[in-house]
């Protein structure tokens, strides 16, 4: 393995239609696990996660006191299931697993429909929709299924299965390391506990799992960690468990909602200039891609925690659609034919692409800064003169020659130049192999 | 008299018709009077003001030093008119007393019409209406009509009259004070020095008495002061006199052109971002009714004297359409029928919800900001998990728990979180009694 | 010579028409000679605007290091032509010089049409121009022709001859400092270096020339410096050797490309928010003429030089089109039908306008910061009050006062009352005069 290998080439040779392949193949692997917040399911994705990264397997018992939070019971599930008076199982957990409202407690019961009715969940606006409900800290139980299934249910006498358990366990969650030059980190985050529903979030597993596997053959200047937990409780959890590694991450990303066909959506981190904020808003300005940078709100993904005022890391969100705001979201139609493989290959490359500014990233100082340096001489301008317009890598030169006086990064330089960062980077090379060009903060 | 009521309570329950009847009761009552910048108009619309809040008048003798000025001779007057030869009142004080110059000397002379003109003020552009004039520093008399009147005078002898008088005497004004629990203060200024015009600023008069009422009867942590002043001469007369008090002044509007139609609009102090600036801001964007924030400029009303560069006071105006930017503006067409009662019972509205901002904004600390404290087991959020979208009190709490970090008000967390300032401050006070959040400047 | 003139003065009493007439005048003489970036046609270039104000010459050995760069060898030229086999010239250096690659080396040979052909240059887009190009910094020779000239040349024996010399001699500019009461100094630089090309630069020749010619006559606060170089080595070589001086330059511009109809561009210095910036934004913001405010960016004209990070001087660009941004740009069509008396004229105007503010800009101090003065006793002030609009020099006396406060400068003011700098600065001089206001910072 070359660990020679930079971001730029990866990013300029992947084959993205193979990487959609190989990835969308992953989220229909890992579909119909029902997964939870704990339990068997969750276990289960990590195995097949294992299968292309090596990633550890963390387990954390029930009771663990996290912060203002405790970690609960694991659950796990065997059948559920709403018989009618003739046997016929009218909701049925084996079809899919989001009929059953997630960590429902157990029950054994016959009923009347109007006895089971407070416990059947649907959306009447998409009627041919089963919603996906939970009911983590509140011992309950139910079933989700869609209003025209419910609209034909008759009164009768149901017999009502759920065969679950909710008993001391574990939190389980997966983490792999990929160690750089230095031991300040990058940290992706993605939450794993969502059952049968592919945008969110097998999008995002998979499209970590990939970006961890082409990461671990590259030089990298940061250590890359990559966790997959589950939401809200894991992100608490993880934090809490490993206060000593918060400070040493620089930079951070929320892994969610990646395989849409909608546009890219950047949410900003708290601190919201952070140099993360940045690279990605330099790396959608130019893609070509539509796309949009959104402010941080305290709500959505696990970000919550991570830019929660005593945590307060850069982490930022890149998402195709973002969180809530696509109808399938949260139901059954958030399925293997929501999401799509040249989606998550794109959302990948964005991501390289943002990974290429971190990493490339750096202040430098020009050697010459009374004037120009006379590029000429150097090979590295036109020879004849007067033609009227600059070609990009003269310009890139220039800009970078202009603004490297000790008080801009490469990043910035692109931002005020309004140029692809990739273009910054190749200038400051060439300067710097020119001798015209000094790095004054170290890229390790 | 329940101190305890908030001006939240008070704002929800205030009946807004009554409010605008007895508002619009007393505009009429002091419409027929002939008010100047001194004499016994003024006192005698002050002694109209007191039949509803208790106020102080105060004597200022003539030729007092106030600053770059001195307090005027008094003006008086009991009649004035243009008679024709044939005896009749072609002009006359008695049915409209915007017919004499204010502060006209007194002249009692016979003259023909061409010696008569360079006296008479009209405005063209509105042949029907009667202008608004005014010669208070310099010796003049002079009447003004419409331009139609003035057309349909022939030729004639006429016999001149003003019985007026200029004499040492006093510039007089009101003032009253509501205690809060601070001493800090936010003053109420409006002028009551015009004559027969309603909505500058009669209206500005009574939602400044209706407002001294409404505050009387509450728990209040700033103290409140309402002056009611000549303009100009009268705000630096007050400025000059109150010098110890003005460092106490937090706050502060000048009230005026409350009565008609149109949009709302505030003027920015001159410090531009003040706390009293961001307060009117916040509640005009969610309040639904079409406004306009417009930044300082160093004409208009009082605020140039309150905000001239030694004195710099945050201090506001909140008006419907701006000083001047009506056409009925200083005419007679400014009447009765300009200003509606409806009207200033929404200004006055406007008010009350911007002292909640300035009453209940603070500082406060989440206690645990070390990711989201679990809000559910607080009773503080929903129990079923995985719907769509975020109840806009729930956002409200985490935006409160997000910000709260020590550097942030509820009034910034409500510019940011671009929400009501109530909804905000309600969830400050759950979160609060679920002792997630601590006060750390003190609201007094 | 009555040195008390102001700018003010000269810049509402100029006749435009005539400074029109008289600058193209000079553009015309100017238009023939064959300049390059040395040699003697820069000489005869400078002895042509000596005629109209006492520059200096001054004369740099080649080989001198000037930073990064070396004074190159002199380039002077007689005569240069293609000759078809029956002795006719086909490109002819006498007809236009622009016909020759600027700086060729000589050469006297016979050849093909394909072997001539590398050497031929032409605009295939634009077919009836012949374009301007250069080798200063690489040995070469070639013809610059039109694309339909180049296609009307047929197989044949041509004779090809440049008769010309590049050795050992001389850069040469032209320099002359006008003395003010300070010795701050304002910067005006403009390229003389290209052959016949109008716009670019003869009209900035012209107009600096004429600039310099008014100033002349002029009381001054600052000394103006007026330098007419060569491109890119001339300020390279003049920043070089004149090192103890730019500290003093406390303003400047690039002047070229003033005489084509386009709409007014101003680029700003690299420092972007400089003093010059900001007069050149406030005078083009209300002069009534169409423009733009650019960023900087570091290509373009000789800012590139004043612009480097180790000199950073604010110098900004006053143009009409910018640089390469018109079609006739450094092909012939950039001739004396391009560029207009009246465009020049209008550009001169600008310039005045900007130097105006320069001139007249300080921070004065009110002094009678608590509430307004009472302007009317000091008549400035209208007497008959009441009416509606604010006459806009009572406005500017109120913003004058306002602002007045020891933090902002006549130019701030100007800014944020939105006013055209002379209503700023004739309300301070007026104030000044009733002693109602003070300078604070001298005015030298």
């Amino acid at each position: 393995m070359n660990r020679r290998i930079t971001i730029t080439e990866v990013k300029s040779s992947l084959d993205l239609a193979l990487a959609g392949k190989d990835m969308y193949a992953l989220v229909k692997e890992l579909y119909p696990i029902c997964r939870s917040i704990t339990g068997n399911g969750f276990r289960a994705s990590l195995k097949e996660i294992a299968n292309h990264i090596p990633i550890q397997t963390r387990e954390v018992p029930t009771g663990t006191q996290v912060f203002d939070w405790t970690v609960p019971r694991e659950w796990n599930i065997k059948d559920a299931y709403v018989k009618n008076s003739r046997g016929e199982r009218v909701i049925d957990f084996k079809k899919l697993n989001l009929h059953v409202l997630n960590y429902s407690v157990p029950v054994q019961a016959a009923m009347t429909l109007s006895e089971l009715r407070p416990h059947l969940f649907t959306i009447p606006e998409h009627p041919d929709r089963v919603p996906y409900r939970t009911s983590y800290y509140k011992e309950a139980w139910g079933f989700c299924l869609s209003h025209n299934q419910l609209q034909s249910l008759v009164d009768d006498r149901y017999e009502v299965s759920i065969d679950s358990s909710l008993e001391k366990g574990h939190l389980t969650y997966g983490e792999i390391v990929i160690h750089g030059r230095s031991d300040e980190e990058v940290l992706f985050s993605c939450h794993n506990c969502h059952p049968s529903l592919c945008n969110d979030n097998l999008s995002g597993v998979a499209i970590a799992t990939f970006l961890a596997k082409l990461l671990s053959s590259l030089g990298l200047r940061y250590t890359y960690r990559f966790i997959f937990i589950p939401g809200t409780i894991g992100a608490i959890t993880w934090l809490a468990l490993n206060e000593p590694v918060v400070p040493r991450i620089k930079h951070g990303f929320v892994v969610a909602g990646g395989g849409d066909s909608g546009p890219f959506h950047y949410k900003r981190s708290r601190r919201g200039e952070a140099e993360v904020d940045r690279a990605a808003e330099v790396v959608l300005k130019h893609a070509g891609d539509s796309y949009k940078i959104l402010p941080f709100s305290p709500y959505g993904y696990d970000e919550r925690q991570y830019c929660s005022p005593g945590i307060n890391l850069p982490v930022g969100v890149l998402s195709r659609t973002p969180h809530g705001q696509f109808p399938e979201y949260h139901t059954s139609a958030d399925d293997l034919t929501f999401v799509k493989p040249e989606n998550m290959a794109r959302t990948l490359y964005q991501y390289l692409a943002i990974l290429e500014v971190l990493e490339g990233n750096g202040v430098y100082l020009n050697q010459n800064q009374k004037c120009e340096p006379q590029l000429g001489k150097r090979g590295l301008y036109r020879s004849v003169g007067g033609v009227t317009s600059q070609p990009v890598n003269e310009s890139a030169l220039l800009w970078v020659l202009n603004l490297s006086d000790g008080t801009h990064s490469l990043l910035d330089i692109a931002e005020q130049g309004e140029m692809p960062f990739e273009i910054v980077l190749q200038a400051a090379r060439r300067l710097e192999e020119a001798n015209l060009l000094q790095p004054i903060e170290s890229n390790a």
